[in-house]
């Protein structure tokens, strides 16, 4: 295991609808404990990397700055990073690199969003703006009707059934009911999953992840650093990247997205370890559909298996391959530009093991952290190793 | 000089007023050239690092994955940056790091804005909500206001006059005229820059820079890579970043901005160099006061010094130390995204020696970019030597 890069102190806000916080305020939340858990001082920083989606959600233009100053790093180098609802992992992905380059050997990173200033309709509209504006927006595309595609294409190729994709819906809320900073703190049966109000076929409510407010942070620190602040160092041994085109029209299918697997065996082939070795995920299940073709497409299990290994149970916290017992996106919520730092600070903590009751895996020693903008034009992933 | 990452080529979208030309084919129209020059394809990129300030110019959101896909780079890694009007560089320094860090060899650095589909004052309000929104903003700050303060600070301080901030103007649109790329093809006399139509006072309309659509790309690559591909690579020596306070009241005072002097000293001590080695610079003239302090700040003359600076004509081509001899951004134009990556191409085709005739300085050797976001609160400096 290489050791260059480390995360060695995280923290989160509260996900939900945070109208009690200003966007600033949410950032405070997230990164007062951030430095707390480092045993850090904003100044001891040497630069910030900010992720945040949407200026629209909020008016606010060019956050960065305004976030870095008022948590304490004003006049140390910032800069915003954006890619969709893959921008919290893009921020990562920048001070990881800002960090192997030698530029710089501590680096905050924060993710935030604050989407529930405005309507769901309104936020849903901002999104779509994501998609081609031009080709795509106008005929009345929003992501539910994106991953509907992916999600019917699934259940016509391999047979995937509605209640394969509720039993992601209930394994995550199951999990964000664990969490103390979900937006849903709920179960759901899978009676009531399946039975949810449809928001475009075949997905219904308990398919779609939340419209959300939160943000997260992390510490990330060149191996030196690293070693002198803590004993418990979390490795980032592996990233990779991929994209895809930007119409839904130029994929070769619809039933798996490429770009996973293309970065996915990027972050294997750095980090020198295959799906067989991770302990622990996070992926992107902004639809249920999403958490299963991620198992399929990143290779813990086989194409068109993925609605089995859901149905069986074997990505529960003490199956095969525990994926999202932090809730996901599902019912933890999926404040845009958090949700890639809020994926860091769930591996980080499983690894340490200091994860909520209910949820920390056996002993992991190696996470895997799988985050997607829009439809696959952005995919980060990332492998933490203790 | 350390040969560690390059810019191996460079191309450049007509800066205007460019209705005749969506953001796409804007970014299209800088990026073909730029392939074209470093004798690469699309594909043979590793990946790409794509300045848009605001999706609120052109309503599309989250656009580097269109933009990427767009100019054939689909599958490759993309990613958005952002840093008000220091984007540019800021795409730069993000391609340099992953470069530098050994993540990738090839990376296309696009920057682009296209802000004239909104009325002058619908951007200028979208610009000024760059400003805190909260604390800045509702009390009616706009850029032209904030840099106002500046300027009468700095007349107030060291006796600068209006007719040494219209010789900034003179200047700058002496080489836009010879610029075929710049938005305003004009000269302008100093009395006409005088007497001019008052912004904020005692900014008039020649010290203020444009509302423009625009775009230029540039290619990076590591010196293995370089050395392969191209006999002229210019290699980025020195990187440097900074920040200040978010408010323009926390600042100890108005007539300097010291980011500008701490990402300068971080730059020139990477590069090994100091104000008095560089032989052609670009400077962020967003207004004429900027201009006059970044000679100031970064050390090409005293501080206090620069008005006389620029009424002597120093910063000429032939001068002590050129400044904006392709037009700067009052008469080049500022496209948000682009200028940044614009002072790349320019400081390329000078130290090649390929400037257009009458900007061309004699056989400069290390040039420096200076790129400002907002006032102050994101700083680039970039070095690059041949």
């Amino acid at each position: 295991m290489k050791q260059e890069v480390a995360v060695i102190g995280v923290g989160h806000a509260k996900f939900g609808k945070r109208h009690d916080a200003t966007l600033r305020e949410l950032v405070h939340e997230a990164a007062r404990p951030c430095f707390e858990d480092a045993s850090l001082s904003p100044t001891d920083m040497d630069a910030s990397v900010i992720g945040v989606c949407g200026d629209y959600f909020t008016g606010q233009g060019s956050p960065a700055s305004l976030l870095s100053d008022y948590i304490g790093m004003s006049q140390k180098p910032t800069i915003r990073v954006e890619s969709a609802c893959a921008t919290g992992s893009a921020a990562l992905r920048t001070a990881w690199a800002q960090i192997k380059a030698g530029q710089h050997d501590l680096v905050a990173v924060i993710g935030v969003e604050q989407m529930t200033l405005v309507s769901s309709a309104q936020a849903t509209e901002m999104m779509a703006r994501g998609g081609d504006l031009r080709w795509e927006y106008p005929f009345g595309c929003t992501f539910p009707g994106f991953y509907a595609h992916y999600a019917s294409a699934h259940m016509t190729e391999f047979g995937t059934t509605r209640a394969q994709l509720s039993a992601i819906g209930v394994k995550n809320h199951h999990y964000g009911h664990k969490n103390p900073y979900a937006h849903l703190q709920k179960n759901v049966t899978l009676e009531e999953a399946m039975k949810s109000v449809l928001i475009a076929w075949p997905l219904n409510l308990y398919d779609c992840s939340l419209i959300s407010d939160g943000a997260a942070a992390a510490i990330l620190a060149s191996a030196e650093k690293a070693k002198q602040i803590t004993d418990t160092p979390i490795w980032i041994t592996g990233v990779g990247s991929s994209s895809d085109t930007m119409l839904l029209s130029g994929r070769p299918n619809l039933f798996g997205i490429p770009s996973t697997t293309r970065a996915s065996r990027t972050a294997f082939k750095m980090a020198g370890v295959g799906p067989e070795d991770i302990d622990v995920a996070e992926v992107h299940d902004c639809f249920t559909i999403a958490e299963i073709m991620a198992y399929e497409d990143i290779g813990f299990c086989k194409k068109g298996e993925g609605g089995k290994l859901a149905e069986e149970k074997q990505t529960y916290h003490d199956g095969k391959i525990p994926v999202n017992v932090d809730g996901g996106l599902k019912s933890k919520g999926h404040p845009l530009g958090a949700t890639g730092v809020s994926q860091c600070y769930t591996l980080v903590k499983q690894l340490r093991g200091e994860a909520p009751p209910g949820t920390q895996v056996a002993g992991p020693e190696i996470g895997l952290a799988h985050n997607v903008g829009q439809h696959g034009q952005y995919v980060n992933v990332l492998i933490y190793q203790r």
